[in-house]
């Protein structure tokens, strides 16, 4: 989305109890799905080899592409706590980062990690190196604003059981598995818009989801523009809102149909289409414009 | 998945009431979220020219692709009806195959337009030309079997409004929207796998959610075969389920993350992860490969 | 709700797909629930015998009542069909009103026994002589109205299993036990009322749950009347919308608390309390007097 | 219920995040309901005598009877906190007890006035003087084991609004209305058991809705006794576990019935009636016998 929304913006977002609201994203209110961004084990010396060789080659493709493709290792920032400092040199030249998702879980982002959540992961070394972090209020399917999910500190109650021979039992060699909880916030109505495979520019793209749950977001945006929200306002509330974004074909060649449903009852007011005309919400003091742009 | 899956597989699914059994995937029992797969407005002419153009754009960066890009007019077995001959070659040589959804709705495959839901279409020429198609008694997000929704013969009972200006009021100029009905079949309680966009020979891929979902699906189809199921009959349960695609992350670069759904419900064993290991089906006379191989 | 409601009034509903409205109870729209409201098996002799002595023991406490505590059978209008006429002297003479529900199922009134549903009927009888009637496009719990769950005609695709032994394996000697179809209408946002069991005219009963949710609906009443509905219409709003009547508290002396919950989405407008004040609608027709009193 | 279960047992509950499981009550779990039992704004002098009036009445009309059918003021053990010593006799002696709930809100035992809940609750006094407590981890409908929810000390998070005039605007001039959280934990499938106005002896009551719901209940503790629960276990289980009582029908003489949905996936095992017969669990320690007997 960076073409559409090359600036950085930024929604203050008040808790009150399990509901939040902003003072710049008017006329909105839901609750949390309280979650972390990140819940992975650690990788084995050999799967970080291999991680480290598959992004290197991607990034290889375009190494001065802004944004980057990947993001290497990076020795000079890398935090190491209390590794010995003979070690910091060699460590740091070959630590992922933990921007992504990959075979040990990690950066997911996935809303629905919630209170509750039982989940089972894969474990390639002794003691499993078990870490969590980046705890999010709330985030919308996609995170699409890049760090727009409401960010906030926290701790998290954790149990932990060992299911002996569970990677080979399962079938979990290369990925985690999860239960989401079942105290989500509940939503029975809810408004969807489809995106397909085609860019802005009108060019025809072969079964980009991708692509086409961009799309879908930018009708939203569109949609909600005309009660009132700026266009800026509309992403930074997709952004952080419990909105559900769905692969709805990948088959149909050659446009992928993904589809962002929003449900209806966060909004104070009727977001549904009347005949009489959309609501106007008062804008009030919008979505302010951070200092730097970020990529994203 | 047609290189996991290269040869056609059926799966015949009984019906009684709303519930779904199969002799083929057993040990299997879901309520049909039965929906079409295409409802569309007809394109004006301008809208089918620039289509025309798009997706010939496309064929033509590889023309002799097998499965192709995607579809152009096909004159000799367009279905005309009772147009006049005299035009069929004109017609017959402009207009769009349904196999993608477009800007008017179209072959969208969403599963969840289901009893009860009002959607909103464009209009792009006079009388709108709404038609409907392709009955599914249930799918999966994504169909990722291609023609794995259950299909069916039927009729649909509609009621059409006219909301005048609409598409300037409400912003629908290139999209349809839609509000799903409240009667899908509910589940509170799912098995979920993630997959990231990294390829099945570990090539890594940039932000690709169409791989990230195959990814997911192949990690669910390696799952329920630890229960005994064959891979093809795993795939083709994934195909005709109500199961869920999310697109879950698209930003932590390189990989993005999506997600697949399963409720627990639909199985007559507890799927789940026990300490025990899992419950072995009766694989019965399995999924049977079907004469001819299809793309998709 | 005969001393308030002695009349008897008549909402008509239109049918639209799942959906119900009517030009009686204007800005209100919903899905039907649609159920049986009887589902039996036949008794024994031995069980009716039963019935016709504790059922006459209650009609000798009071047997001038009006209404009546309960209705004996009715040998000048039974409908005995194809039995021989020799017989009807005796049948008529013994055979149960199908207006209460009892030990074999029968008039239980049960909204949630809709399409999907698994139920389980104890037998008396060599060949159970299982029967259902009564169909209801929609009726709110507690059929509150008497006859004002929404009444039509249809008919019913069953499927049937015998459990042997089953009554004796599931302690389901005197009841029937069910498991509900998972596509009942759902609904996230819900307005409740609480009632306890003080009469309106201020005599304290002892946890009389019958009394408190009859309390609990009056108050539904009156906060509906003041969006402008008459108390007729909210009246039958409530006996034929999917409102839940739960038993709240049944062991807090000497009140026992009934909560009715009517969903929100039901409304064309917005029906929670906000600060500026209910919408009015426009009551036009109203609920229509019939012309006989009914009792209920 | 205090024929059926003369003693007083004890169930002991361990929390894990938002789980519950208990040593007395094997092969259950079931996340928290968390709500307060009690939330009530204070009754006006006029109102207060109201009460003591019409429970007194009540009272008088049996007033050796154990239990008694009311709770009257009790001087001699009100904890009176700051209140001037020489107002104790007067405030001892008209204070109403906070067992049962009353106008304006009180013990109402609710159990889904949760997290994220908005009541209104009307005001008698200036000030409004309002209070909480009893708080409850989690409840079944009813709290029918008298004290058998979940007890536990805690906090609550609470934000006021007033709404000048709401009382006369919404008409709650003697009752609280409220709208449920959306986080109460999510069930999709429920066993059912329904029960109707007969004793166990036998005896047909006329519309009591307290009593069928009683029925249902015995039913289900019938039910659950065959899976190898003491009858003891099934009943604490019901008390404490998110179970929904519901008044299915009010009004087919002289039968009431009201119905019990437990969610099926509290249970470890599956609790569905299968052909194959019930699961035997591990009946464990079992549910000790407290030293005491209680009423309720």
């Amino acid at each position: 989305m960076v073409d559409q929304f090359p600036d950085a913006y930024k929604a203050v977002w008040d808790f009150q109890g399990p509901w939040a609201t902003s003072r710049h994203i008017p006329e909105v209110r839901f609750e949390g799905l309280t979650h972390p961004g990140i819940m992975a084990t650690a990788p084995s010396a050999e799967m970080l080899a291999k991680w480290n060789k598959r992004e290197g080659d991607l990034i290889a493709t375009n190494p001065d592409r802004m944004p980057p493709l990947a993001l290497p290792p990076e020795p000079e920032e890398a935090v190491l706590g209390s590794l010995p400092r003979s070690e910091w040199d060699r460590v740091g030249a070959e630590a992922a980062r933990t921007a992504p998702p990959r075979e040990n879980g990690g950066n997911q982002d996935i809303k629905n990690l919630t209170k509750g959540t039982r989940a089972f992961y894969p474990v390639f070394v002794d003691g499993a190196n078990f870490s969590i972090g980046d705890l999010h209020f709330s985030q919308g399917d996609g995170e699409i604003t890049f760090c727009g999910g409401i960010e906030m500190g926290g701790f998290m109650d954790l149990h932990v059981d060992l299911i002996k021979g569970g990677m080979e039992t399962y079938g979990v060699a290369e990925n985690a598995i999860f239960m989401p909880g079942r105290q989500d916030p509940q939503f029975s109505e809810w408004l969807s818009f489809p995106g397909t495979s085609v860019t802005l520019d009108g060019e025809q793209r072969y079964l980009d989801s991708h692509l086409s749950y961009q799309r879908a977001i930018l009708h939203a945006i569109e949609y909600l523009s005309k009660f009132g929200y700026s266009k800026e306002q509309a992403y930074l509330l997709l952004g952080a809102a419990p909105i559900e974004g769905r692969l709805s074909s990948v088959v149909d060649i050659p446009n992928a149909c993904s589809t962002v449903y929003i449900p209806t009852a966060i909004f104070d007011f009727d977001v549904r289409p009347p005949q009489g005309g959309p609501h106007q919400i008062d804008p009030g003091i919008g979505a302010p414009k951070a200092k730097d742009p970020v990529y994203g």
